[in-house]
Protein backbone atom coordinates (compact mmCIF):
# COMPACT_ATOMS: atom_id res chain seq x y z
CA UNK A 1 0.00 0.00 0.00
CA UNK A 2 1.50 3.43 -1.11
CA UNK A 3 1.92 5.68 1.50
CA UNK A 4 0.12 9.67 0.57
CA UNK A 5 1.33 12.57 1.66
CA UNK A 6 -1.20 15.13 1.38
CA UNK A 7 -0.55 18.89 0.53
CA UNK A 8 -3.03 21.51 0.38
CA UNK A 9 -4.21 24.95 1.62
CA UNK A 10 -7.92 24.81 1.56
CA UNK A 11 -10.57 23.16 2.35
CA UNK A 12 -9.08 20.17 0.49
CA UNK A 13 -12.38 18.73 -1.13
CA UNK A 14 -9.81 16.54 -3.57
CA UNK A 15 -8.09 15.61 -0.18
CA UNK A 16 -12.05 14.14 1.47
CA UNK A 17 -12.61 12.53 -1.61
CA UNK A 18 -9.59 10.61 -1.82
CA UNK A 19 -9.71 9.46 2.12
CA UNK A 20 -13.67 8.36 1.10
CA UNK A 21 -12.09 6.33 -1.90
CA UNK A 22 -9.50 4.51 0.52
CA UNK A 23 -12.49 4.24 3.12
CA UNK A 24 -14.74 2.07 0.75
CA UNK A 25 -11.93 0.45 -0.51
CA UNK A 26 -11.85 1.59 -4.35
CA UNK A 27 -8.05 3.09 -3.26
CA UNK A 28 -5.70 1.07 -1.74
CA UNK A 29 -3.42 3.67 -0.30
CA UNK A 30 -2.99 5.49 2.72
CA UNK A 31 -2.68 8.42 4.08
CA UNK A 32 0.69 8.90 5.86
CA UNK A 33 0.14 12.81 6.85
CA UNK A 34 -1.69 15.59 5.56
CA UNK A 35 0.57 19.18 5.58
CA UNK A 36 -0.72 22.72 4.91
CA UNK A 37 1.05 25.94 4.32
CA UNK A 38 -2.11 27.77 6.56
CA UNK A 39 -3.33 27.37 9.91
CA UNK A 40 -6.74 28.31 9.02
CA UNK A 41 -6.90 25.64 5.77
CA UNK A 42 -10.19 24.11 6.55
CA UNK A 43 -8.58 20.43 5.38
CA UNK A 44 -6.14 19.78 8.23
CA UNK A 45 -9.43 20.05 10.51
CA UNK A 46 -11.48 17.28 8.82
CA UNK A 47 -7.81 15.23 8.79
CA UNK A 48 -7.91 16.22 12.11
CA UNK A 49 -11.48 14.61 12.92
CA UNK A 50 -10.41 11.27 10.43
CA UNK A 51 -7.53 11.05 13.25
CA UNK A 52 -5.29 10.84 10.67
CA UNK A 53 -1.81 12.63 11.02
CA UNK A 54 -1.11 16.63 10.24
CA UNK A 55 0.86 19.06 10.60
CA UNK A 56 0.84 23.16 9.78
CA UNK A 57 4.04 24.93 8.42
CA UNK A 58 3.18 28.08 7.53
CA UNK A 59 4.85 29.29 4.59
CA UNK A 60 4.31 33.06 4.45
CA UNK A 61 6.74 35.50 5.02
CA UNK A 62 9.18 32.68 4.69
CA UNK A 63 12.35 31.86 2.15
CA UNK A 64 10.93 29.32 -0.27
CA UNK A 65 13.75 27.23 0.16
CA UNK A 66 13.63 27.34 3.98
CA UNK A 67 9.76 25.91 3.64
CA UNK A 68 10.07 23.86 0.84
CA UNK A 69 12.98 21.78 2.73
CA UNK A 70 10.65 21.45 6.05
CA UNK A 71 7.67 19.98 4.09
CA UNK A 72 9.78 17.19 2.50
CA UNK A 73 12.00 16.53 5.98
CA UNK A 74 8.39 15.66 7.12
CA UNK A 75 7.10 13.93 4.23
CA UNK A 76 9.85 11.94 4.63
CA UNK A 77 9.40 11.26 8.12
CA UNK A 78 6.13 10.13 7.20
CA UNK A 79 6.86 7.77 5.21
CA UNK A 80 5.15 9.55 2.17
CA UNK A 81 6.04 7.74 -1.16
CA UNK A 82 3.25 9.59 -3.34
CA UNK A 83 2.70 13.27 -2.59
CA UNK A 84 -0.46 14.73 -3.61
CA UNK A 85 -1.09 18.10 -4.25
CA UNK A 86 -4.81 19.28 -2.76
CA UNK A 87 -5.38 22.47 -3.43
CA UNK A 88 -2.12 23.27 -2.40
CA UNK A 89 -1.54 27.60 -3.46
CA UNK A 90 2.67 26.89 -4.03
CA UNK A 91 4.48 26.70 -6.76
CA UNK A 92 6.84 23.58 -5.97
CA UNK A 93 10.65 24.64 -6.20
CA UNK A 94 12.59 22.47 -8.65
CA UNK A 95 14.83 21.23 -5.83
CA UNK A 96 11.06 19.84 -4.07
CA UNK A 97 9.94 18.34 -7.30
CA UNK A 98 13.42 16.69 -7.57
CA UNK A 99 12.82 14.76 -4.42
CA UNK A 100 10.03 12.73 -5.52
CA UNK A 101 10.98 11.80 -8.99
CA UNK A 102 7.53 11.02 -10.92
CA UNK A 103 5.96 10.68 -7.77
CA UNK A 104 4.15 14.24 -7.28
CA UNK A 105 0.73 14.26 -8.86
CA UNK A 106 -1.45 17.97 -9.33
CA UNK A 107 -5.26 18.50 -10.36
CA UNK A 108 -5.93 21.33 -12.56
CA UNK A 109 -9.88 22.00 -13.32
CA UNK A 110 -9.06 22.46 -16.99
CA UNK A 111 -8.51 19.82 -20.07
CA UNK A 112 -4.80 21.47 -19.95
CA UNK A 113 -2.57 22.40 -22.20
CA UNK A 114 -5.72 24.68 -22.50
CA UNK A 115 -6.30 27.30 -19.31
CA UNK A 116 -3.53 26.64 -16.90
CA UNK A 117 -2.97 29.30 -13.79
CA UNK A 118 -5.15 30.37 -11.73
CA UNK A 119 -9.43 30.59 -12.43
CA UNK A 120 -9.29 28.02 -14.91
CA UNK A 121 -13.33 27.70 -14.75
CA UNK A 122 -13.47 31.48 -15.92
CA UNK A 123 -10.89 31.23 -18.08
CA UNK A 124 -12.81 28.25 -19.86
CA UNK A 125 -15.99 30.49 -19.86
CA UNK A 126 -14.27 33.65 -21.13
CA UNK A 127 -12.86 32.05 -24.09
CA UNK A 128 -16.42 30.50 -25.32
CA UNK A 129 -15.25 26.89 -25.01
CA UNK A 130 -17.84 24.58 -24.87
CA UNK A 131 -16.01 21.64 -23.51
CA UNK A 132 -13.74 21.80 -20.41
CA UNK A 133 -12.94 19.10 -17.50
CA UNK A 134 -10.08 18.04 -15.34
CA UNK A 135 -6.49 17.22 -15.68
CA UNK A 136 -4.19 14.99 -13.37
CA UNK A 137 -0.71 15.35 -14.37
CA UNK A 138 2.73 14.93 -13.00
CA UNK A 139 4.47 17.77 -11.09
CA UNK A 140 7.47 19.41 -12.44
CA UNK A 141 9.26 22.33 -12.49
CA UNK A 142 6.40 24.16 -14.46
CA UNK A 143 3.31 25.41 -13.65
CA UNK A 144 0.54 22.70 -14.64
CA UNK A 145 2.97 21.42 -17.33
CA UNK A 146 4.04 17.81 -15.95
CA UNK A 147 2.93 14.64 -18.60
CA UNK A 148 -0.80 13.90 -18.52
CA UNK A 149 -1.87 10.90 -16.10
CA UNK A 150 -5.72 11.64 -16.09
CA UNK A 151 -8.07 13.77 -18.31
CA UNK A 152 -12.04 14.02 -17.47
CA UNK A 153 -14.34 16.04 -19.92
CA UNK A 154 -17.44 18.18 -19.11
CA UNK A 155 -19.16 20.00 -21.44
CA UNK A 156 -19.73 23.92 -20.50
CA UNK A 157 -23.77 24.77 -21.32
CA UNK A 158 -24.89 28.08 -22.30
CA UNK A 159 -26.54 28.67 -18.56
CA UNK A 160 -22.73 28.04 -16.98
CA UNK A 161 -21.37 30.59 -14.93
CA UNK A 162 -18.01 29.87 -13.33
CA UNK A 163 -19.98 28.65 -9.81
CA UNK A 164 -21.88 25.89 -12.17
CA UNK A 165 -19.53 25.12 -14.28
CA UNK A 166 -16.83 24.78 -11.39
CA UNK A 167 -18.77 22.36 -9.92
CA UNK A 168 -19.53 20.23 -12.40
CA UNK A 169 -15.99 19.75 -12.82
CA UNK A 170 -14.95 19.12 -9.20
CA UNK A 171 -17.51 16.75 -9.38
CA UNK A 172 -15.54 14.92 -11.90
CA UNK A 173 -11.84 15.82 -9.86
CA UNK A 174 -13.01 13.61 -7.49
CA UNK A 175 -13.46 10.55 -9.23
CA UNK A 176 -10.48 11.32 -11.65
CA UNK A 177 -7.99 11.98 -9.03
CA UNK A 178 -8.17 9.13 -6.81
CA UNK A 179 -8.57 6.91 -10.48
CA UNK A 180 -5.01 8.67 -11.10
CA UNK A 181 -3.65 7.51 -7.97
CA UNK A 182 -4.54 4.20 -8.04
CA UNK A 183 -2.84 4.01 -11.71
CA UNK A 184 0.12 5.63 -10.48
CA UNK A 185 0.36 3.73 -7.27
CA UNK A 186 0.42 0.53 -9.06
CA UNK A 187 3.02 0.78 -11.14
CA UNK A 188 1.43 -0.58 -13.73
CA UNK A 189 2.06 2.28 -16.60
CA UNK A 190 5.22 3.54 -18.20
CA UNK A 191 5.81 7.23 -20.10
CA UNK A 192 6.90 7.41 -23.14
CA UNK A 193 7.56 11.20 -24.34
CA UNK A 194 4.90 13.04 -22.66
CA UNK A 195 2.37 9.94 -22.55
CA UNK A 196 1.09 8.20 -19.75
CA UNK A 197 0.52 5.01 -20.84
CA UNK A 198 -0.85 1.56 -19.20
CA UNK A 199 0.78 -1.12 -18.98
CA UNK A 200 4.77 -1.45 -17.53
CA UNK A 201 7.66 -1.06 -19.69
CA UNK A 202 8.24 -3.54 -22.27
CA UNK A 203 11.64 -5.34 -21.32
CA UNK B 1 -31.88 29.25 -47.48
CA UNK B 2 -28.42 30.81 -46.90
CA UNK B 3 -25.80 30.41 -49.64
CA UNK B 4 -22.86 28.94 -48.64
CA UNK B 5 -18.97 29.73 -50.60
CA UNK B 6 -16.98 27.09 -50.06
CA UNK B 7 -12.96 27.37 -49.48
CA UNK B 8 -10.69 24.29 -49.84
CA UNK B 9 -7.43 23.28 -50.90
CA UNK B 10 -7.38 19.86 -51.10
CA UNK B 11 -9.70 16.67 -50.71
CA UNK B 12 -11.80 18.89 -49.11
CA UNK B 13 -13.69 16.10 -47.09
CA UNK B 14 -15.79 18.55 -44.89
CA UNK B 15 -17.17 20.05 -47.88
CA UNK B 16 -18.32 16.09 -48.91
CA UNK B 17 -20.01 15.61 -45.80
CA UNK B 18 -21.97 19.52 -46.04
CA UNK B 19 -23.07 18.73 -49.06
CA UNK B 20 -24.31 15.11 -47.90
CA UNK B 21 -26.41 16.58 -45.10
CA UNK B 22 -28.14 19.35 -47.51
CA UNK B 23 -29.05 16.24 -49.96
CA UNK B 24 -30.29 14.75 -46.76
CA UNK B 25 -32.52 17.77 -46.02
CA UNK B 26 -30.42 17.79 -42.77
CA UNK B 27 -29.38 21.01 -43.30
CA UNK B 28 -31.17 23.21 -45.05
CA UNK B 29 -28.58 25.63 -47.66
CA UNK B 30 -27.23 26.06 -50.61
CA UNK B 31 -23.80 25.60 -52.26
CA UNK B 32 -23.25 28.57 -54.32
CA UNK B 33 -19.70 28.08 -55.41
CA UNK B 34 -16.44 26.07 -54.68
CA UNK B 35 -13.41 27.92 -54.79
CA UNK B 36 -10.11 25.84 -54.77
CA UNK B 37 -6.17 27.57 -54.35
CA UNK B 38 -4.74 24.67 -55.86
CA UNK B 39 -5.53 23.44 -59.40
CA UNK B 40 -4.85 20.04 -58.21
CA UNK B 41 -7.28 19.90 -55.45
CA UNK B 42 -9.15 16.68 -55.16
CA UNK B 43 -12.56 18.61 -53.90
CA UNK B 44 -12.93 20.50 -57.24
CA UNK B 45 -13.28 16.99 -59.23
CA UNK B 46 -15.60 16.33 -56.51
CA UNK B 47 -17.73 19.27 -56.89
CA UNK B 48 -17.73 19.34 -60.67
CA UNK B 49 -19.22 15.80 -59.89
CA UNK B 50 -22.06 17.04 -57.86
CA UNK B 51 -23.00 19.61 -60.57
CA UNK B 52 -21.70 22.16 -58.44
CA UNK B 53 -19.85 25.82 -59.93
CA UNK B 54 -16.46 25.51 -59.39
CA UNK B 55 -13.49 28.39 -59.74
CA UNK B 56 -9.58 27.61 -59.35
CA UNK B 57 -7.99 30.38 -58.48
CA UNK B 58 -3.68 29.53 -58.11
CA UNK B 59 -2.23 31.45 -54.97
CA UNK B 60 0.72 30.57 -55.10
CA UNK B 61 3.32 32.93 -56.16
CA UNK B 62 0.67 35.47 -56.12
CA UNK B 63 0.32 38.78 -53.83
CA UNK B 64 -2.00 37.62 -50.87
CA UNK B 65 -4.05 41.13 -51.42
CA UNK B 66 -4.88 40.76 -55.21
CA UNK B 67 -5.61 36.84 -54.37
CA UNK B 68 -7.99 37.91 -51.54
CA UNK B 69 -9.61 40.34 -53.52
CA UNK B 70 -10.56 37.74 -56.71
CA UNK B 71 -11.70 35.53 -54.33
CA UNK B 72 -14.34 38.12 -52.92
CA UNK B 73 -15.38 38.98 -55.98
CA UNK B 74 -15.80 35.47 -57.47
CA UNK B 75 -17.56 34.82 -53.76
CA UNK B 76 -19.91 37.75 -54.61
CA UNK B 77 -20.58 37.14 -57.84
CA UNK B 78 -22.07 33.66 -56.50
CA UNK B 79 -24.26 35.96 -54.07
CA UNK B 80 -22.48 33.57 -51.12
CA UNK B 81 -23.63 34.42 -47.97
CA UNK B 82 -21.69 32.27 -45.33
CA UNK B 83 -18.22 31.38 -46.01
CA UNK B 84 -17.24 27.88 -45.41
CA UNK B 85 -13.29 27.01 -45.15
CA UNK B 86 -12.80 23.51 -45.32
CA UNK B 87 -9.17 22.63 -45.70
CA UNK B 88 -8.65 26.08 -47.15
CA UNK B 89 -4.66 25.78 -46.43
CA UNK B 90 -4.22 29.56 -46.39
CA UNK B 91 -4.59 32.25 -43.55
CA UNK B 92 -7.00 34.94 -44.89
CA UNK B 93 -6.09 38.83 -45.01
CA UNK B 94 -7.93 40.84 -42.16
CA UNK B 95 -9.76 42.95 -45.59
CA UNK B 96 -11.00 39.40 -46.19
CA UNK B 97 -12.37 38.95 -42.46
CA UNK B 98 -13.88 42.19 -42.77
CA UNK B 99 -15.71 41.54 -45.64
CA UNK B 100 -18.21 38.99 -44.15
CA UNK B 101 -18.29 40.24 -40.54
CA UNK B 102 -19.05 36.94 -38.69
CA UNK B 103 -19.98 35.48 -41.73
CA UNK B 104 -16.41 33.40 -42.20
CA UNK B 105 -16.60 29.92 -40.85
CA UNK B 106 -13.63 27.57 -40.43
CA UNK B 107 -13.27 23.92 -38.91
CA UNK B 108 -10.06 22.73 -36.73
CA UNK B 109 -9.19 19.01 -35.41
CA UNK B 110 -8.29 19.84 -31.71
CA UNK B 111 -10.49 21.61 -29.15
CA UNK B 112 -8.98 24.85 -29.09
CA UNK B 113 -7.35 27.20 -27.74
CA UNK B 114 -5.00 23.57 -27.40
CA UNK B 115 -2.94 22.85 -30.17
CA UNK B 116 -3.73 25.73 -32.99
CA UNK B 117 -1.73 25.82 -35.90
CA UNK B 118 -0.78 22.80 -38.53
CA UNK B 119 -0.69 19.02 -37.57
CA UNK B 120 -2.62 19.26 -34.66
CA UNK B 121 -3.46 15.71 -33.50
CA UNK B 122 0.36 15.17 -33.90
CA UNK B 123 0.42 17.92 -31.15
CA UNK B 124 -1.85 16.36 -29.24
CA UNK B 125 -0.60 13.23 -29.37
CA UNK B 126 3.04 15.11 -28.33
CA UNK B 127 1.54 16.43 -25.17
CA UNK B 128 -0.25 13.30 -23.98
CA UNK B 129 -3.92 14.52 -23.55
CA UNK B 130 -6.39 11.76 -23.25
CA UNK B 131 -9.02 14.42 -24.73
CA UNK B 132 -9.25 15.92 -27.81
CA UNK B 133 -12.23 16.99 -30.42
CA UNK B 134 -12.62 19.67 -33.13
CA UNK B 135 -13.86 23.04 -32.97
CA UNK B 136 -15.92 25.44 -35.16
CA UNK B 137 -15.45 28.65 -34.93
CA UNK B 138 -15.61 32.18 -36.73
CA UNK B 139 -12.21 33.78 -38.67
CA UNK B 140 -10.91 36.65 -37.29
CA UNK B 141 -7.50 37.77 -38.23
CA UNK B 142 -5.64 35.59 -35.61
CA UNK B 143 -5.32 31.64 -36.71
CA UNK B 144 -7.17 29.28 -35.06
CA UNK B 145 -8.67 32.30 -32.65
CA UNK B 146 -11.96 33.24 -33.45
CA UNK B 147 -15.45 32.58 -31.22
CA UNK B 148 -16.23 29.39 -30.80
CA UNK B 149 -18.90 27.66 -32.34
CA UNK B 150 -19.52 24.21 -31.38
CA UNK B 151 -16.89 21.79 -30.22
CA UNK B 152 -17.23 18.13 -29.98
CA UNK B 153 -14.30 16.06 -27.77
CA UNK B 154 -13.29 13.05 -29.10
CA UNK B 155 -10.74 10.13 -26.64
CA UNK B 156 -6.81 9.84 -27.38
CA UNK B 157 -6.42 6.40 -26.71
CA UNK B 158 -3.50 4.74 -25.70
CA UNK B 159 -2.93 2.78 -29.02
CA UNK B 160 -3.53 5.97 -30.93
CA UNK B 161 -1.71 7.18 -33.24
CA UNK B 162 -1.67 10.30 -35.09
CA UNK B 163 -3.51 8.68 -38.45
CA UNK B 164 -6.12 6.73 -36.02
CA UNK B 165 -6.88 9.89 -34.04
CA UNK B 166 -7.34 12.23 -37.00
CA UNK B 167 -10.24 9.46 -38.46
CA UNK B 168 -11.77 9.32 -34.76
CA UNK B 169 -11.85 12.96 -34.74
CA UNK B 170 -12.64 13.55 -38.35
CA UNK B 171 -15.76 11.78 -37.98
CA UNK B 172 -17.13 14.54 -35.49
CA UNK B 173 -15.76 16.92 -37.77
CA UNK B 174 -18.19 15.73 -40.48
CA UNK B 175 -21.13 15.83 -37.85
CA UNK B 176 -20.27 19.19 -36.08
CA UNK B 177 -19.64 21.31 -39.44
CA UNK B 178 -23.02 21.52 -40.29
CA UNK B 179 -24.79 21.62 -37.06
CA UNK B 180 -22.70 24.66 -36.46
CA UNK B 181 -23.57 25.96 -40.16
CA UNK B 182 -27.00 25.27 -39.71
CA UNK B 183 -26.84 27.53 -35.94
CA UNK B 184 -25.40 30.38 -38.20
CA UNK B 185 -27.37 30.31 -40.66
CA UNK B 186 -30.61 29.96 -38.95
CA UNK B 187 -29.91 33.56 -37.17
CA UNK B 188 -30.93 32.23 -33.86
CA UNK B 189 -27.83 32.46 -31.73
CA UNK B 190 -26.01 35.54 -30.16
CA UNK B 191 -22.23 36.70 -29.24
CA UNK B 192 -21.38 37.79 -25.57
CA UNK B 193 -17.81 38.16 -25.38
CA UNK B 194 -16.36 35.23 -26.46
CA UNK B 195 -19.21 33.10 -25.78
CA UNK B 196 -21.77 31.96 -28.76
CA UNK B 197 -25.02 31.01 -27.35
CA UNK B 198 -28.37 30.44 -28.27
CA UNK B 199 -31.12 32.60 -29.19
CA UNK B 200 -31.03 36.15 -30.46
CA UNK B 201 -29.95 38.63 -28.52
CA UNK B 202 -32.56 39.98 -26.52
CA UNK B 203 -34.12 43.29 -27.25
Amino acid sequence: MKRLGILLSGRGSNFLAIAESIRLGRLKAEIAIVISNRADAAGIASADALGLKTLILPSKGRPREEHDQQVVTALREAGAELIILAGYLRLLSPWFVQQFPAAILNIHPSLLPAFPGLEAQRQALDYGVQVSGCTVHFVDEHLDHGAIILQKQVPVLPTDDEHTLAERILEQEHIAYSQAIALIASGDYRIEGRRVLPGRTKK
